[in-house]
């Protein structure tokens, strides 16, 4: 923060900043020194609905908190109305945390942020967080990665089924999905009729890192019957041989 | 770490545990606040050779530091030596941290020391980190997703490209490759055979978050003849519509 702002008439000589920052999964201890050290700081801090209620603790006594949103019974946010806030705040000189779940570049429509400060001359920066589309996996012994059985491993929203090559995504060994929760049968339904061997392992992770974390284990063939009934949003699922390696990796 | 061990004859009253920890992509500012504090904390550091120097300056004066890389001109350290290091250490009493670029279940080699700690009854714990195949692209300005062009990405390795189905491949909308520097131009030739179109949008940044950072830009066409007899590695090579956006949303 600049010290000795001068406010001549309606001019305000500070020079204010937007930080877009990745708050990660939500335990504190998972944030980036530099979120945190911003945190710490932040005049103003404009917050998601997912971010944990301790990583809000951190911000000063005085900092002028945002919540934007789009989730719960309550009226909702409309995107063009954040990036306005975030562009007034800025402009009235503000240094501004922008806090987002996870990291600000995956599933986070923060180009749209990016555009409107862009289109108003105002300074900002992002700053990566931990996806839960890694840690969740991690957190449950399952490693993304593996000399034998992965290559390399693709993450996807399935909220919107047609958006994807399923024909190509069932030749992949590893897939994480988000926003699955819903689809989940229809999803496994899809990669075992493109060929997806039925008995691929399959882990379910909700609220990966907080302490209410719950895993369920199946498989293609039976998670959606052995989940049915469960709510499972907001949950990462993971698919692949990778999967079976949970019970040899944890603690 | 448990003030007042004692020893009673060969009795070490400590009890040990290795954490396997996620460096991130170098700066100090983007460790987790639990690595952070944990490497101020450690009584011994095991560290790969990519790890960035100011975060080995994090640890206590008194702490015994190994470097166990597997890069550089010198004798390389055998993955069962370093789990053996590990153990060692741990049944010593010693509180650990091995310290491995990026995050320690991709790509990370983390399987095999997990396994030998759980075969020698040894506590531990892994901590994430943020991985460059993340990083890079966020910080060269790079979604890896967007509402319209992405609504996925796949990380993978390059080194052995028959490890990969490159029909499949070429059907997704965005590819981050980590140590595919040797192999960029054929990587660009199996995915234009293969029906990606040529025009696709690639750069490729080195040293991600580092002084020394570095990118280039351009396509599947002719990212390959453009950095002929540059030194790339290491490098994460992002391929896809959303790498267009590069210019549009840097400060």
């Amino acid at each position: 923060m600049i010290e000795g702002a001068i406010r001549i008439g309606k001019v305000v000589d500070k020079v204010g900043k937007v930080y877009l920052v990745g708050a990660g999964p939500g335990a504190v201890e998972l944030l980036t020194v530099k979120a945190h050290q911003l945190l710490t700081q932040a005049e103003v801090l404009v917050h998601d609905a997912l971010v944990n209620e301790q990583v809000l603790t951190l911000v000063p006594a005085d900092c002028d908190c945002h919540a934007v949103g789009k989730r719960g019974g309550q009226a909702s946010w409309l995107q063009a109305d954040i990036d306005q806030l975030l562009v007034n705040m800025c402009q009235q000189g503000q240094e501004v945390v922008r806090l987002k779940s996870g990291d600000p570049f995956i599933f986070g429509r923060t180009t749209s942020e990016i555009q409107a400060l862009k289109a108003a001359g105002c300074d900002f920066e992002v700053v990566p967080g931990l996806s839960s589309a890694t840690v969740a996996p991690l957190l449950a012994g399952i490693p993304l990665t593996d000399p034998v059985l992965s290559s390399q491993f693709t993450v996807l929203t399935a909220h919107d089924l047609e958006a994807h090559n399923w024909d190509a995504l069932a030749k992949l060994s590893v897939l994480v999905i988000l926003m699955g929760g819903r689809n989940l049968g229809e999803i496994c339904d899809r990669l075992v009729r493109h060929g997806k061997r039925p008995e691929t392992p399959v882990s379910i992770i909700r609220w990966a890192s907080q302490p209410q974390q719950h895993i369920w284990d199946g498989t293609l063939l039976n998670i959606a019957q052995q989940t049915k009934g469960q709510k499972l949003s907001p949950c990462i699922i993971v698919m692949g041989e990778v999967v079976g390696l949970r019970p040899y990796l944890q603690p």
